[in-house]
């Protein structure tokens, strides 16, 4: 374990949000989609690929600097609420789907209030 | 050279866009930041660089049926656009440049297209 | 339906083979994680997610003349090759399988091709 | 500022060195083709766009404990050791450059690790 040495940016909450939904699309393919409790898990996966893709994208063209950077945050953040209200229906049952569900909320939050800042 | 199979699609039309706006940044960078005719392509890797990112994931969700196409092609049309109008002041002078802003061009319309029907 | 004006190119094989492994992890993922054959989907489904990042980028990589593009090609031929032996045991049950099967079989042995050449 | 909560993993250190990367290609662009000290940034911005791109794949392959993260880690570590000796050039002169070359040597030194393990 290392000291991080520096502050924690909106690129990096990008990145753990992709990293949260890749883990969970793993998590909930291996389980099957029957998750034993009754749920169908397809809708947790299809919306975790996408969210890994565009948390992915959003957080590299924040780090470059793109004049698109703040349009993308906005989407962003629809997908990362939209994965996460998923997530949050198995966050009781699933560790996967409960740190997934809070790093897109995280996600969102931050996107949200970066898009809107002058 | 084979005979295509298969209709032109949206898909295949980001990916054609990825591939122009990649080839163009290579050939921009391969010339110089200053062309020899005075222009600095420095605007041009930019959006290209973006734009290619955006394609390239546009083609994927239309292929895989997301949720998030139909937002993502309008996001994908407007960096298009901007690609195109960039590329077209370089387009007399620079072949590279006159294919990505084509491909931009098309992309644009179809993704416009796309967004917009029912 | 429009002519194809351009000779068929590895980079064009590569993002076919993206685009059917999207197209296989959604058709996969609908029909849910047992097919009513009797085949568990998720070796499948992974493989194809794997495929589709991976064909993506070397379709990049290719069309942006990187010096990395042949020891790209190679793996990717690796992981085509994979997720072709996988698709091809559901080939005979799921057309979406068959397509991803024919696509990967070909951008594997277009990359083998091409990165063995001097 | 916030307290991490987890341990720095290797996922974290290819994401890391991704967003260097694209720091580095976008400050390299801004300065121009020759950077005032009589150095050509073309090659270090070539090298940083693949790197980014193979860096963010190598993190999202590990994250979702692919099949291929080994085989890939071992590409990744020779991409991010071509980068880091270029950047190496320039890290007197530029800040950007020391970052992702720094970066870039911990990303390869982690993937040659990991891809050597049992």
């Amino acid at each position: 374990m290392e000291t991080m040495q520096h502050t924690h940016t909106h690129v990096d909450t990008c990145f753990e949000c992709a990293e949260a939904c890749e883990r969970c699309v793993t998590a909930c393919l291996e389980m099957g989609d029957k998750d034993g409790k009754g749920h169908d898990m397809t809708a947790c996966i299809k919306l975790c690929r996408d969210c890994a893709d565009i948390c992915t994208l959003c957080g590299r063209l924040d780090a470059r600097g793109s004049d698109f950077s703040r349009d993308f945050m906005v989407l962003c953040a629809e997908v990362c609420e939209a994965c996460a209200k998923e997530c949050e229906k198995h966050a009781g049952h699933h560790a996967h789907c409960k740190a997934c569900a809070e790093a897109c909320r995280k996600c969102a939050e931050e996107c949200r209030s970066m898009s809107a800042s002058a």
